[in-house]
């Protein structure tokens, strides 16, 4: 292989493919990047962790054509550090590769492009398109709920399923346990009779790195056991989490008879404000919902106490809610409207939270014990 | 004690004294601010981790004189979470402090004043003052080479004293054993006779960040065991540490005949990336010097070898020595000019860098066998 690049493309294409490579590998492969140079001038530049695997396609004058694998991170690093502007030749041969640019030359040890695995996608029977700010919108708006704990791994995800609603739709999901957050959105054409999927965080998190360097739209090809993602020049495949989504339908309240509207931004500096003091574990706020009027406060057996009002539109009975001032937070920080729709039943029920019945996204909170 | 103050006078002085209290204390009240109101209308706040103690005052309306003491970490967080332009009320009785601005309360527990330590400057004969542009050049030139190394205690600050050079001049020296940065100031009215002192990094730091705020002169109090720094409305006072700094001078090389000349820009981004290979655990990296040519190399044994020539001047006998990459990058980052000036012996002997025989700053690193 021989082939010459341009810095800044290299140095770009490295920086999608390389946050896939995990720090620490116990298989040495799985650290490197296959580089593929091809006769008609496209380098492809290809990263996996045997569950996620990304390919960027760049341009590159290429003499011979080849392939080799090489340290992702210490590749990244080099192109960082190389002067800018300036043409980085590559030229890989019996188990090295020399790269040179400028008056530094690099000469590092590669493994066979032979070595490398493949995920191989397999057949992919549903596939839609989706603009990119769709994606990049279910993915705001749910990310924050996916659970961390492995033991419920089938919750480290979010899921997508359509149904009929009764338009047809495509709603994404994500819980914990505590907190819930769904997006709806019109199906895409092609994605009746999808399979339900739950995409994994990692895969969620390298997407939506990609998505802030595209316009107009993504291609979405998957199966019940893979997806797969054509972003730009960029492809993004991986494994889908094995396991059964909860039937999340059944924890969203329809009943709860209780409405407080309130502006989302002073609620959240609100509870921003009285959780200074909360005790790290808990970081429990305890809402009281008077006429019209909503007190957050925190009490502290270490600090002492913090309460602050905030105007809210609220008529129905007086009553007490606790809440972990975290996923309150995270919930509003979501809202981009002027107001926030609060519908509660009892300090013991789940919450539903929305800007309105319009609004494509939708979050459940449970309530704490305060 | 009743006072009202500007939230962004608050928040200013706090950022000040809250970074000198530990994040975990086992004493309670060192986790704490002083907060003291006197009637003429100043608030002045104090923090202390019983070796350095910081005290800073600002404007306030004082209704009630009197003083308290409360978590300097959450009062500053409270601080930056409130509305700005806000005024905050601050009244303490009874071991609580009400603290309210805008719709928000909080109502903490204190610690009695009495309780709070406070740092005897004592007697301190000597004092002069610097320039805050003199006293930043000081610390940047030196401090990165502070020990960090607890055992070498004596190391772990930088080391003032003066001397006839035949000039009157003040130096401060810091090392770390691999090695030595110094920088020689003419020396102030008012420092001749003053005891050599060891001003520890922690004191350092804090006052490197107060600098950022004041332009004029910075006026210096000191003792053979304490030291004071008057900084705009701060005022800083240090234990010193109390140990012997070695007599670093014979180790600042005197008779080093090869001299290279060279880009320090070039030098810095060369030596960079070469080291992007080396080894984490010793940064090796290799200086071949021949006529007017420098080689750079790295040779790692997982990774390979990397080389960069870079133009220098330099005419004396070829010869190879290395040196530890971040040690050199650190100096090198230090050169302001376009030239910087490498003396050096042998492949075992110490080199003298520095960017003319004129330069305030001078520095000695020591050699790696590679």
């Amino acid at each position: 292989m021989k082939a010459t690049i341009e810095r800044a493309t290299l140095l770009k294409s490295l920086s999608h493919v390389q946050s896939v490579v995990e720090r620490r590998n116990t298989i040495p492969i799985l650290s490197n990047v296959l580089i593929e140079a091809a006769a008609d001038g496209t380098i492809r530049l290809m990263a996996t962790d045997l569950d996620l695997q990304i390919v960027d396609s760049v341009q590159a004058q290429v003499e011979v054509a080849g392939a080799t694998t090489i340290s992702a991170h210490t590749l990244f690093d080099i192109a960082r550090k190389l002067p800018e502007g300036s043409q980085v030749s590559l030229e890989a041969a019996e188990g090295k590769i020399l790269i040179q640019a400028g008056r530094a030359r690099f000469n590092l040890s590669t493994l066979p492009r032979d070595d490398f695995p493949v995920i191989a996608a397999g057949d992919l029977p549903t596939s839609f398109e989706l603009p990119a700010s769709t994606l990049i919108q279910i993915i705001d708006k749910t990310r924050f709920a996916i659970s961390t704990e492995e033991t419920r791994y089938y919750l480290n995800g979010i899921f997508f399923h359509v149904s009929e609603d009764p338009q047809p739709v495509l709603k994404a999901a994500a819980t914990d346990g505590h907190r819930l957050a769904r997006v709806t959105v019109p199906r895409p054409d092609g994605a009746e009779g999808m399979p339900d999927i739950i995409i994994p965080r990692k895969c969620i998190a390298e997407l939506r790195k990609l998505l802030d360097e595209v316009d107009g739209s993504v291609e979405i090809s998957l199966s019940a056991s893979k997806i797969r993602f054509g972003i730009g020049n960029a492809i993004l495949t991986s494994k889908l989490i094995d396991g059964t989504f909860p039937d999340y339908s059944r924890v969203i309240p329809t009943a709860n008879d209780k409405l407080l509207k309130i502006d989302p931004r002073s609620f959240e500096e609100g509870v921003d404000r009285v959780a200074t003091i909360a005790t790290e574990k808990t970081r429990a706020v305890k809402m009281a919902l008077d006429r019209d009027k909503i007190t957050l406060s925190v009490t502290s057996p270490e600090n002492g106490t913090a309460a602050e009002e905030v105007p809210g539109d609220y008529r129905s009975d007086t009553f007490e809610i606790g809440f972990n001032a975290r996923y309150l937070l995270d919930i509003l920080g979501q809202i981009d409207g002027d107001v926030v729709e609060l519908h509660l039943a009892d300090a013991a029920a789940p919450t539903l939270i929305r800007e309105n019945d319009k609004s494509p996204a939708l979050y459940v909170l449970m309530p704490m014990r305060v």
